[in-house]
């Protein structure tokens, strides 16, 4: 085997674990989705599925489903301009793992706390909020770190130019997660609903890759 | 990399994806199956292991297991007439990932109140029925939007005629998904078995790929 | 892409499924492992984590991992030797992973009627069992189908000597499953100890491949 | 497919079975997290979401999370040095992986005794030492058969000095394994502590691969 086809498929199984935790993630997300108990459902089990409790739910799962498939698309975009992995992407790339793998757990929070209302709905949209930034700010941190002069990370090198606008949008992206931060003192349902809105946003890709 | 192999790669990683989401939402309705706690177990494990709740729950689990199975098949049939992936395939695909992650939560609704009987099993096989139906109206969007004379994505650019066709046949299943919703309200365990037959049919491949 | 590599990029994508069923099949046992409550351990968290129910957990747990484990590396061993899917073989291999799929619930009845021993646990090693037994019938099927002289799904085609020692080699492997089988109405603990001896040897490969 | 080839396309099957193992155990650990359940929740959300118990249950997250992350890190590093994988690796591969599979169990009693502190908690952190000084055992154990004069595993084989440096590396990151284990005793979080260094030692390389 040739060096750049050993590089090529260590790339490959790199990004192959890190679409392994994308799909998992998504797919454990069904797990926090309680059923109506049966002493629930003395109004009849049609009414007990669509009860503010389980829609709260559903919106929490369905959100959460999107992010982290459509950051699933664009992590895809973004390997597919990296000819190489090096140590600190790889770190990166960790923590962005370990980031999105808790995701689980604050959209049971956020779907559990939802429907009360008050000050614990907009702590619970809050702490939602917390790991969505902090996965924007490591996409920024991965991208500033490829997109350098002299990284050789990526297969087709960018001009001065074209670093520093890729950078901007991507620091451009970053601010829709402070405003979900600010958000959540407000109202719980727009953070989710902010939150499905800039995955939408994502959806249509401002690389252009 | 040429061009081709680039996008090659891109659609095998997107596939992959997929064949996760598929792999670990079949995997995960393990989970639902609830053990007899040892209080029902008075006369005997054996006959609390095949009381009417416990079978509930191994056909619902052995059904929807299928369903996922063989829409994969589909799905891998699908793909592997696919030559390129665009924006929209992957959004529709998107959606049907969510859509199938979604269907563990209806099994364990039917598995639940399947035994009961009168309105609650009507509701839940109904309930059971939506998911599917979605599943195939965004499987036929998906072939409507591939199979376009000028779409470009398909490896084999089918005639006016295959296209034609095909699209009926995809349509046809569909029909199927409307009579397991009608269905619901006759016999839940009507719907189960007609969910069965259905994958088995497609099982059969009617692309004939 | 020649005809070969497409039918080459199918059969791994087919293969990459069925290891993610595995894969996840076996890491899912660990969420049956039930931790000592903090009532039990008036005596030390030592001694709970090692009580005979916990022991019971973690031997059926590993016991159970083993088999899924080897069961994959001869899954391996067997599409190695296989250069084309088809319908029949999907079938086949899909009833496989349904089987194999269902195994982490009786591995957890097993794992709970173990230690009360008398008929509780004997129905327990006994429904343990079964699904064991229907793994292994697939396979041999599997097998048989493959091996048939005009199968053509072979990379390297058998001579009719070959292929009759081969699948010789198969029955007698279901001989130990259907021991196992009779086994259950003796010790629940002989059965567990013969899963992990079977899976040891199918460890040491009587395919030879 | 010439016979290279064939051994490529097992390797590469092989790898990344362990990646799904790897991926699936690291994404499960999410499912420990216990949510604040509402009664606790009196002093508000916010406090009950960073009490002691939660806290405790996020650092055994995030440390389990990146230990498994960081040996999948390696692991990769090791296979990318491996030409043929044989039966004895294939075998202590699966013990890495049954080892690995497990490391959620003793997570979640981490968590669950580490605010207890006393005996009960000291005996948490050394159950949680335990499969982490095995997973460094075969490590080393996978590295010496493969290291061997005569082993032929490795794509570039080792001169004499190359090994023997090699495996003393493994050794002496063992030593750091029965450390975690004696440190149990003395305190509950230095052993998190010191599972954490290590992991982002690890993740620098002692390979140098």
């Amino acid at each position: 085997m040739a060096e750049a086809e050993v590089e090529r498929a260590a790339t490959s199984r790199f990004v192959g674990f890190s679409d392994g935790i994308f799909a998992i993630a998504a797919t454990l997300l069904v797990l926090d989705l309680s059923p109506p108990s049966h002493l629930d459902t003395s109004g009849g089990l049609w009414s007990a599925l669509f009860d503010k409790a389980e829609i709260s739910e559903y919106a929490a799962f369905a959100v959460s489903f999107l992010v982290i498939a459509i950051t699933w698309i664009n992590h895809r975009s973004f390997f597919r301009q990296v000819a190489r992995v090096d140590r600190r992407l790889t770190l990166l790339n960790v923590l962005l793992l370990l980031d999105l793998s808790f995701l689980p757990f604050p959209t049971r929070i956020l779907a559990e706390y939802l429907p009360d209302g008050g000050t614990n709905a907009h702590t619970a949209a809050f702490f939602y909020s917390v790991p969505m930034a902090i996965m924007g700010v490591i996409f920024t941190a991965m991208w500033w770190h490829v997109s350098a002069a002299d990284s050789g990370l990526l297969i087709k090198a960018l001009s001065r130019d074209e670093a520093r606008n890729s950078r901007l949008v991507f620091c451009g992206g970053c601010l829709f997660y402070l405003i979900s931060l600010g958000l959540a003192f407000v109202s719980a349902e727009a953070v989710l609903a902010l939150q499905a809105v800039l995955a939408l946003y994502y959806a249509f890709d401002p690389l252009g890759t």
